[in-house]
Formats: C-alpha cells, structure tokens, sequence
C-alpha cells in the first residue's frame, strides 16, 4: 500500500473562488481515525435535506465543466449553482485532455467542490471503461468480448488493473463497468461491451475485472485505483430482439440461474463499489421500480452494501417512457423506494425529492439510507482524506510500458483461430511473398503495422477499397457497392501471391443504439456491404485468401467462412491490434483464443447459445443446417492437441465431499501452443428442465512440443446447485456427465454419480 | 334436440365375436335417468385396477383396427388383448375411409369394444381437425389462422359446428381440436393450425370453434357433435425459436394476461370437454408434469371439470426426452400427479401404474379421480345410452350442400388484399383478356376453376413450372431452380395481357416438425426456391401481375410486395379455394379478410407482434425499416371506408360502470363491401408496463356504397383488468386510450379516466 503525497498546485484568479462561503468545520467526520460507519453517523445529521439530495446525484461535465484555454478550471453558472449544495458525482470531467491536464484540471474541480460546499464533501468523478478509460490518453486494450475470448481470467484482472490506475491518476474514483450481462443476441449493438453468453465464463471475468479495477480493494483506500460499477442490473443483455430499451421477457429460473451469478459474484466476491440498473423490464416491472430486485435480491440475500446508480435518465424514463408512473415525482419515489441511492443525469427526478419530503416526511428516512451509501463510498475511496492526485505520479503511471505490452499480450490470447485450411498459416516470415492488404477493415496503419512484423523477404500492398458506412453525422448509411473499389482489390490481389482481407464490421455497424438518429442494433447479421461479394472475387483467382475478423457483433460469415483458407476472428483488439495480428499470422505466436459465444448460421438459428436446454436442439430445420456455425469454446492451434486420460478421483460424490477430474492434454504438434482446457457438467436428470451442458471450469495452459500436461478441474457441490421446483436452491442427486475438452462440442467424457 | 334412431346393422361371422365372454350386468350405472354423477359412482367402485387404468389410455387405430376387404372389422390380437380391459379411446379408427364406411366400421369397433369388456364401457373414437374432420370425405374448409383472417366468430362457428356433426356422423367423439394457443413466430411450422398472434382473436375464435364442434354443448348428449379438446395447455405456440419441442422460455406475467385467457375461456365459456397439455415446459418445468398448471389454474382457479389428454407420448417423454423423471415409472407418476388423465399412445407409462399401485396404493386415489373425469365424458356424449350411428343419417349429413357452400363462404371472409395498386383489381369479367395462371401454388384445377368464375371474354393459360419441394418421401428437399421452368412461364407471361402468380409455400415448406427425417420447422421466412426471380422476370416484361399467395406460414414477401401490382393473401383456404380466389379477382365479392398476424420485413425483426410493450417499438435498426411488412388488422378492400365521428358515452368510468365507444363507417366507394371495424385500446400507464395497443373488440359490418353504420363497442372493467405487481389482477385507475380503427395502426382515437 502506498501513501500518494499531496502537491496541490493552487489555481487562482478564476471566476469560482468568488463563490467561496464560511461553513463550520466539522472535526468529528473528518477524523480519520473513526471508522467509515462513525464518520458517516456524524456527517449526516448536519446536512440539510438539500444537501442530501446532491449526494444523489450526478450531472455530466459537458453540462458546464470546461477548461479554458490555460487549463484553468470554466464553470457554468448552472453548475456552480449545483456545486453549492455539494454533489454526488461528475461524469467524464476532463475526458478530452490527456491524463495529466486531466489530473490537474480534476484537482481543481474537486477543490472547488470542497472548498465551495457547507462540509466540504468531495466529489466522485466518475468514467467507464470498455476498452481502457473511456478518455483522452488512456492505454487501449481490446473490447471485454474480445478479451473474453482469451479465457484467462488473469489477464482480465491486470487489464483492469490498468483501467483503474490510469483512470485513478487522471482523478476518477469510479466507473461506470464492467458489464455483467450476458449478450446472447448478436443483434444488439452493445454485444462487445460484455463478456458473452455464458453465465461462468462472464462471472470469471467480472470478478477479475473488478478485483483488477479496485486493487482487490485495497487500491480504493490507498488512491490507486478506482470503484467499479456492475451493470445493468438486471437482464439488460436480454432485450427482447437484441433491441436497447425494449422490454426483457425471461422466466424467473432464468434469471436466478443464468442471469444473476455475474452480479451476485460482483457483490459477494469482488465487492463491487456500485451497481447500475438496467434501462429494461423483467416480466414487465420496470427494474429502476423494482425493490424486490434491487434490495429483495441486491441487499437483502446478496449483502450489498454500495451505491445504487440509475443508468442515464432512467428514474425519470419511469415516468415519461416505461409509463409506470404517473407523475415525474411518482418516478423518483419509485425509484427511491426501490432503492435506487443516485439518479443519473436527470433534471426532472430526484431533483424533486425537496419538495416531495414536505408533503411526504417519511421519504427523509428512505434519502437518509441512499445518502450514507453514497459518503461510505466516499470515505472508502479516501477522498475526504486524500482527494487529490500527484501529478507527478501521472506521467510515470499512465500508458506504462507494462501497460501497453499487456494491450499486445491480450491481443496474442484473444485472437482465435476459426479456421486453416492445409495449414496455410502461419506463413513463412522469410519465404519471399507479395501479399495484398485488402478490404474495408484495412486501416491506415495496417501496412506499417504488418512490415514491422516480417522480414525484408515479404513485400505488402494495402488498400481499404471502400467504407461500410458513412460516417458523416446522423444516422450512419450503409454506402452503395463501388465497383471500382472491388475491381481495384481483385486486381491487387492478381498481382500478389496470397491476399489477408480484413472483413467485419465497423464501429457504426455495431454501436449502443438510442432514439432517433443514434441507431446500432439490427436485425441481419450477414456481413454489410459487398465483403461477400469482395472475397468470392478474390478467391475465384485461385490464390489463398486469409481473413482477419474485425468486429463488434457475431456475424453470420457463411460465405466468408466458405471461401477463405483462413480466418482469424480478431473482434476488436487493442490499439496495437494490426501488429499483433501480424505477429498470429507470422507465427511469433500459436493463436489460442476461444469463441465466448455461439456462432449461427443466421438470425433465424437464434436463440442459440451452447447451454439452452437439451430440448432446443432437437430442432430440424428444414432448409437449414442444424448446428451452428462456430461453437462456444471453439478456437484452432497452429500444434495439434490430443487429450485422454480422463479420470475421476471418485465415481460418487456427497453434499459434503467434493471430487476432482483430470485429464492429460499432449502438444502433438511442432510449436509451442497455449490450449483452453474446458470443462463442462450436465446434470442427466433434474427436477425441473436442465441446460444440455453448462461450462463449469477452464484453464489456459502453454506446453511445449511433444509436452504433456494433466488438468484437474475440482468438482464441488455449490457448482451443481440450482433453483428447483419451489424456486429454492437445490443440490439433486443421481448421475452427471462431466466433459472436458477443446471446445462446447469436442471432449472427452466420463460422469459420477452424487448420493444424497 | 334430436334423438337419433337407433338402427345397428349386426356383423357376423367375424373373429372377434369369439372373444365375448360373460360379464355382470349393473342396472345402476346403465341407468339413463341417474344423474352422470350418479353413474359414475356406481361404474367406478366395479371395475378392476387394471380396467380403471385402461380408461386412461388412448391407442391410435394404427396398431391394429383396420377394415377386411368387404368392410369388416379385423383387428390385431395386440388390440384385441387391450380391448379385454376397454380403453378410454382409439385415435383415428376409419380414417381413411368414406364418412358411410367409417360409420358401419366404428359402430362395428365400438359395438366389438362394448361386448368385449367387462362393464360393456365404450369407447372414445377420436378425430382432430385442422380444415375439417380429419378423415376422408369431409369438407375441407381454410384452416385455422385462414378463417382468423375472417374477423367473423359467427363464421367460424359454423364452420366448426359442421366439423362437429361430420365427424359424430363417422363415429367420433372427440375432437383433439382447436389450437388456442398464440402463434408468433412465423419459424414454427404449425402456425397455421392456430388463430394468430393475438390474445382476444384467438379467444374469440375458440370459443366458437368450441361451441361449434361441441354444438353449444347441447349436440354432445343427443349425438349430433362431439367434444373439444382445446390444445396445447400452455404456451406451446412460445417454443423458443419457433422450434417443435424446444423450451418454453416465458415471464410469468405474459403467461397470465396473453397466453391463459383463449384456454381459461374455452374451459368457462364454451365448456370444453378436454385439455390437452404441451409438449413443451414452461421456465423449466414440464407441462405434463406441472401440477400448478393442470390442476391448479386449470381446475381450482378455472373450474375444469373435463379430462386432460397428454400429448403423443409427453408422459414418457418426461423420462426419455425432458429428463425431469428418472424412470418411466417417476414420469407415470408425475403425469398422474399433475393431473394428466389419458395417456394418448404411449406402451411405456400409464400402463406401468397397475404395477405401481402394488407398492404405493395412494396412487388409486388419483386413478380414480382421472378415471372418473374419462368416464363422465363418457355418459356426457351419451355413449352409454346411444352408442352407434344411424347410417342413414351420414349420407344426408356429410359433405351437405349448405356445408360446401359455407366453405366457399369462408374463402369469400378470409382472403386479405394487401396490395391493389392503381385499383387493377377486381379485374373486368368482360373485358376480352389473355391471363396466365403461373407459378408453383398453380394446382392441377386451377385453370378450370378460374374459367368457372370467369366469362367466355377471358382467355386462361396455365403452368405450375416448378415445385418448390421434393415430395418423394424422407426429409422433403428444396429443389433446385429451374432455368427452362423460369423461361417457359415468362414466355407464356409475355403472350398474355396479365399474369397471376400462386406463390408462396407448399405443405412441406410449414409443417409439424417431428424428429429426424419429419422436418417444418424453419429458420428463415422469405419464399424458397426461385419464386423472386420469377416474379421479377415477369414484372420485367412491363405487364400487370397480380400475386396470389398460398401459405402456411408468415413469409417475408419483400420481393413481391414490391414488385406485383396487387397481392391476394389467401394463406390455405378450403378445397374450393382456387374458385374462390376467382371469385374475388373478378369483383363478385369484395375482399374483407384481414391479418391475423403481423408480417415482419424478416425474421430478425421478431419477436414483433403489434401489443408487444410500447418500449419494444422504439426500436432503431441500422440497415432495416423499423416497421412491419404488413401490420396486424391490416387488408384492403374494393371500396374505401371512412371513418368518423368517434364519440363515448362517458368520459369517465368507474370499476362498476362501463361505457360505450362508437364511431361511423361510411362506404365512400362504388362497390357492397364488408370491413372489420377494430377497437383497440391502451392502458396509457400502469403499475407494470403495460401493451403497447391491445385488441378489445371488431365487428364484420358490410355497407352498401354510400351506407353507413354505427358501430358501438361496449367497454367493460373485465377488460381492463391486467396482472399487477403482486401477480393479481387488477383494475388500475387513469387514462385509457381508445383507437377505432381498420387496423392497428389506422384508426381515430379517443380516451376516457377511470375513476376508483
């Protein structure tokens, strides 16, 4: 643990420090020897109703937090108005300057704050995160869907490591992810915000994400990092046609089963700061009015104990969108009683609280509780203590060398090898080659970014040929085919030995889609544009094709995976994304990322993720194949893999014992590959339907040529719980099937019986 | 009420009369002039474990009840060994021959059955039907979600009264018919065998299907209908994905208010004799397993009183297929628990229960219970007192001038014109024209049937071209496309003044999907085969094509609907459908059918219904429109009517009051027409969200050109009530929108306040 020192550089001559008015000091909470508890017991009672209320809410900077020309700190009247009551948080203050004019200028805000309310409260000054601090500067990593296809739980942890201390220096204190939700429908735009379709898998992921962005907590006190904030609690990922906003139909055994765990291990395991609720329903009670849910569930069972923070305006959508209150004031008591502690943006919800407590006195108590789980997260943050950043711990922190080698790292475990044809990859580094650079993911670095990787041997041409969108404010338009982009790359390609088309989506394709002109689910997910067009054409000269995948949804690449020799699925990586590529395809490294969702052949296969129930795949479709495209956990080598030798430490198990089973998995290959070794449990026979087969373990393990390495996976009772008939937790005995192996579908298998 | 004359034709010299034996006869159940109750109680306490548990089993007349060449009954000595015992009932006996035959072969069956069991108990004969009694020589009408399309119950009704007196007259009882559950995924290939996507419609048109068949009850006693057997209890419309036997995935709340009310008001208000339970689960737990549905909601809340029949199979499937039961055994129970009273065909469950109650004798109660809810059916259709059919009757009675022409009737209701540009339709009977009928749906009398409808000016020439399915036996296949096919119907296109095309999907495009080679289930739903291309080549040529289209399941029709100049949806009318279909071409009757279902632009619009929540409507896709092909409600007509003058008799209601909302139809054009006036209304907020629009009453009026009428909709409480927060129904206070219309998104508006 480490003390930052405090080096506060004094801003003077701006228009605020007029503001500036007496208040009496308060020795009692501002004592840090009293515990949190003390301290909160002794802050609250002095401050006014109104005072509260700002506790429970945050604005946005861009409503008036600007820096001028010198950095200096601008406020609008309206902000400095807000500020006088103190405040719960300012969203992405200073997100355009880089982290240490960022550091400095978050100095003086959170300055200003303190010294400009009675008790001089700090403020949280709040970001997120999804493929690093979503801010100027910041050290981007891959997306969590991409960094979920590594399957290693610890690289997650040290991305987020990175994200908390990056976003720590630049003087954040919470943010606004990582997201627990399960995105099983490739129409919804925001599918690469979350970790994919499977409940374990986004658990392992959440948990170490969160361990990573609050220091395992410790960093939290200590000033090095910063409070997560799981979201969207809960079902947002089920939107009802991967369509944001709309309603979430999904049966109560669901939730509690598949939905729930990431959230539950947020708050239990990774003691998650905050939570966000979910813009959605479930089963038509809107989850910002739902108690049950967000203390029932969140406080009651699971012992949460941070804030609650609605998603963007959604106290108020109460009223105005989900139509379940009749008033704005009806909004924000729903809210309230839910036990929603700050509102998000809204002007016209908690706003009203003031007025709401003359008429109805009551609601002070119901402020009282959000209020203290707002200061708790304060004084666990050490703001009333420590609430400034040394800038010259900024520079030295902020896209660290070890940082951006771990953006490069990731990228090697997450790009996943879907197919190669005769082996065809790696190529040869020092074999002379003309290879074509070609397609509309082609970026303006791609060609450098490759020839850093090879050797003098391989010569490249690059040409992106055309957009898939344009990108030109509104609503982003698909761009007509242009048939002279296509006939310039095939050209290119005629002239080369082999051709890498990089093919997918870009970021208008698949983007978090609101009203109006902000559009980004959809309702196909075929590649857009003439990219099937594109590789049929280059493939009809006769020469290998490899595909890079670039994207941000699952796509339907039939085509593409027809024609190609190829095809790395890269979704989207890190800023170094193209060189790390380079290096998969160049062999430096085997690829060894597995598919964290289910690949179907078209929209009309889903829902069809790899643990529905057994049931579902029975299905026999007339005039479409059966199975997927690509299965969840599937992902090829450049080594070969054999595993056997499964075993069991026992064929019987109890509620109190636990069993163990291996197997050995050999490198028979001739490089050095990493595997995922996965395991998946089906309970045979239950008292209620049960998923074909659920991922209950993985482990990335790295072995030489001709190694031989034995996994063993422990088998406890808690992992084969699930909610019975009475919607209580059950353990059942009789016969599981244990599979371990390379993928959902490719395992070897054995099973044991549990004996009540 | 007519009594039928019993005059029985005795069989001789066959086999089986040497299997009677003695047995004692009791005068009290025999009894006609006990109450059934009273019956019931005196046959129970007779009969053997072994004979109870055989009332609980129906076989399907497959297995061994055939006809000898000269008519006689031969039956295999595995029948006849069941039949020593009796049996609840046999499925199908004298399928496949004429009405007359089937009804001397089933007097023969159930005279054989009566003699050979113990207790002289006969038998259920049962049918099912889809357009018509299904078994030869019945009238073939549309099929379900065709006379949906009719707006008219009284229609419907009709139809299904017929069903009901053709099929007593061939000897059945009961009808595993109608469907009343929600169709709303146009993937799921028995759509067509249901009433469409909503809740009231198809509420409406169960009822009277029920009534119908069941001849309002009255015609079960003195044998001149038979008894409903409403299916599949619950939610087995909601099989994820459109998927035969995949899981249910469904909020409670959607259950409640969307999903129960066509069941709860076949069970109240039509009296359906049985229930047949789902395939599927609901949130994980089996239907046929689920006491909570069958015998909580379905006897305790609702007051059922009839028998509930497994699906084919569904209680050994509990154990093979669900995995819910450990051994047949456990599912034979659990069947008998949740209260399943038939085993329909299975050898593998309820015949295991006389061995089961050796070691557990508390399972009689529940024999009991289900054996006297089979019997009560039993003396119900007076099969006791009039077991055989007056053959004389079945001449007069099937297939009767008056049912013909009510098959025709409902072709005239159900047609929908989506599509009439610049009005070419109807088409000028005397005007000299050369057509050409083209196209896959073109059936061998399609021609004839046109030239009946037709005058001596019009010149017909027909051609199938190509069909879209390989019919020959196993997995029927989609066909190639074939070029001369193509070239030869364009030709003959290019020598006519206008094409028809029959387009859409044959039998095996949308059929029940069963497992391996028995496929109809779907992933995609644009037309198969070459029927875009088609259509594009002939529009190319410059003259009008009118499309006809023919199908089981919604389809995506982008293509056609842009190019045709008119489109008749006739979906899958009666065996006259062709001539009907003529009959709307050339003007005898206007169009007034209307869509039962919403027609998405493709299938990654769903789940799209029209009273989905408002919030699922918000939806923005990046490259799609928003909006559905074709809305719910929707269809054209030859006429133009105007709506006006909406006006209510209160604008404000109280929980004991309700009010009238009507407004004026005027037929502002040149022809007689019908039009479906459609209410619609919202609940503006509520304590959960609420629909979007729902349906809450129509009316089919017809109006002379320059007519017009009132139409008054009643609004009640009842219909109002919904599912609240606690799981209750209630009657929320506040606005309530009221849309009037001639379909769901065409229509004046009004409101009203209800006041508590």
């Amino acid at each position: 643990m480490k003390k930052l020192l405090f080096t506060f550089l004094v801003s003077t001559g701006t228009i605020f420090f007029s503001c500036q008015r007496t208040y009496t000091q308060s020795k009692d909470y501002k004592n840090a020897s009293l515990t949190i508890e003390e301290r909160v017991d002794a802050l609250l009672p002095k401050m006014s109703l109104e005072e509260k209320v700002a506790q429970m809410r945050i604005f946005h900077a861009n409503i008036g937090v600007e820096a001028e020309g010198n950095g200096n700190l601008k406020l609008s009247d309206k902000v400095i108005e807000k500020l006088k009551l103190g405040i719960a948080g300012i969203k992405n203050p200073g997100e355009h300057m880089d982290p240490v004019a960022a550091a400095k200028f978050n100095n003086d805000l959170q300055k200003y704050i303190i010294e400009n309310n009675r008790w001089g409260i700090p403020a949280l000054f709040v970001t997120e995160s999804y493929n690093g601090v979503d801010a100027a500067g910041s050290t981007r990593f891959g997306r969590p869907l991409t960094s979920a296809a590594s399957f290693n739980p610890q690289l997650v942890n040290r991305i987020w490591d990175v994200v908390g201390r990056e976003a720590r220096l630049r003087g954040m204190h919470m943010c606004h992810s990582p997201e627990a939700d399960l995105v099983r429908d490739p129409r919804f735009g925001r599918m690469s915000e979350a970790f994919g379709e499977d409940t374990y898998l986004t658990t392992q992921m959440v948990v170490n994400a969160i361990n990573g962005v609050q220091g395992n907590y410790d960093g939290l006190g200590n000033g090095t990092h910063i409070g997560a904030v799981a979201k969207h609690f809960a079902g947002y990922g089920q939107v009802l046609g991967g369509s944001n906003f709309a309603a979430i139909e999904i049966s109560p055994r669901t939730l509690i089963d598949e939905i729930y765990p990431p959230f539950e291990a947020a708050v239990k395991e990774a003691k998650t700061l905050g939570i966000m609720a979910s813009h959605g329903d479930i089963n038509g009670v809107a989850s910002h009015g739902n108690p049950e849910l967000l203390t029932g569930v969140l406080r009651d069972q699971w012992g949460f104990k941070g804030y609650v923070v609605s998603d963007s305006n959604d106290i108020a959508r109460l009223f105005y969108f989900m139509n379940v209150a009749e008033s704005p004031e009806e909004a924000a008591q729903m809210g309230l009683e839910a036990g929603i502690d700050i509102d998000l943006y809204a002007e016209d919800s908690y706003a009203y609280l003031p007025e709401m407590v003359k008429k109805n006195p009551n609601l002070e108590k119901l402020i009282d509780r959000s209020v203290r789980r707002v200061l708790r997260t304060k004084f666990i943050l050490g703001l009333f203590d420590n609430p400034y950043i040394d800038i010259e711990e900024v520079k030295k922190g902020v896209r660290a060398n070890s940082s951006l080698t771990l953006a490069k790292e990731s990228d090697l475990e997450s790009i996943i090898l879907l197919k190669n044809e005769n082996k065809i990859l790696p190529l040869n580094k020092n074999k002379t080659t003309k290879i074509a650079l070609l397609g509309p993911l082609v970026k303006d670095d791609t060609k450098s970014m490759f020839e850093t990787v090879a050797s003098k041997h391989i010569s490249f041409v690059a040409e992106k040929g055309f957009h898939l969108t344009d990108e030109k404010g509104g609503a982003p338009k698909l761009l007509e085919r242009d048939e002279n982009a296509i006939s310039k790359m095939v050209n290119m390609a005629k002239n080369s030995d082999l051709s890498i088309l990089f093919l997918g989506g870009d970021e208008f394709t698949s983007k978090e889609a609101f009203f109006n002109n902000a559009l980004g689910d959809r309702a196909t997910i075929e590649p857009v544009g003439a990219q099937d067009e594109l590789i049929e054409k280059i493939k009809a000269l006769g020469k290998p094709v490899i595909v890079v995948l670039k994207h941000r949804r699952t796509l339907a690449i039939n085509t593409i995976s027809e024609q190609a020799d190829a095809i790395l699925d890269t979704w989207d990586l890190s800023e170094f994304g193209d060189e790390s590529t380079a290096r998969i395809i160049f062999g430096e490294v085997s690829p060894s990322g597995k598919l964290p969702v289910t690949v179907p052949r078209s929209i009309g296969q889903i829902p069809f993720h790899y643990s529905m129930k057994e049931i579902n795949y029975k299905k026999g479709y007339l005039f479409m194949e059966d199975g997927p495209l690509y299965p969840f956990g599937y992902g090829l080598s450049y080594s070969n893999f054999e595993y056997s030798d499964i075993k069991k430490s026992n064929s019987e198990m109890t509620k109190d014992s636990e069993i163990e089973v291996s197997v050995t998995i050999k490198n028979t290959g001739n490089v050095k590959a990493k595997e995922v070794v996965q395991m998946y449990i089906k309970d045979v026979k239950g008292s209620v339907i049960r998923p074909d087969k659920e991922l209950k373990g993985f482990e990335k393990i790295s072995l030489n040529p001709g190694e031989s390495k034995k996994v063993s996976f422990k088998i406890t009772p808690e992992m084969l719980k699930f909610t019975g008939l009475k919607m209580e937790k059950v353990l059942e005995s009789g016969e599981y099937t244990v599979m371990i192996g390379t993928s959902s579908v490719d395992y070897k298998k054995t099973s044991f019986q549990l004996k009540k």
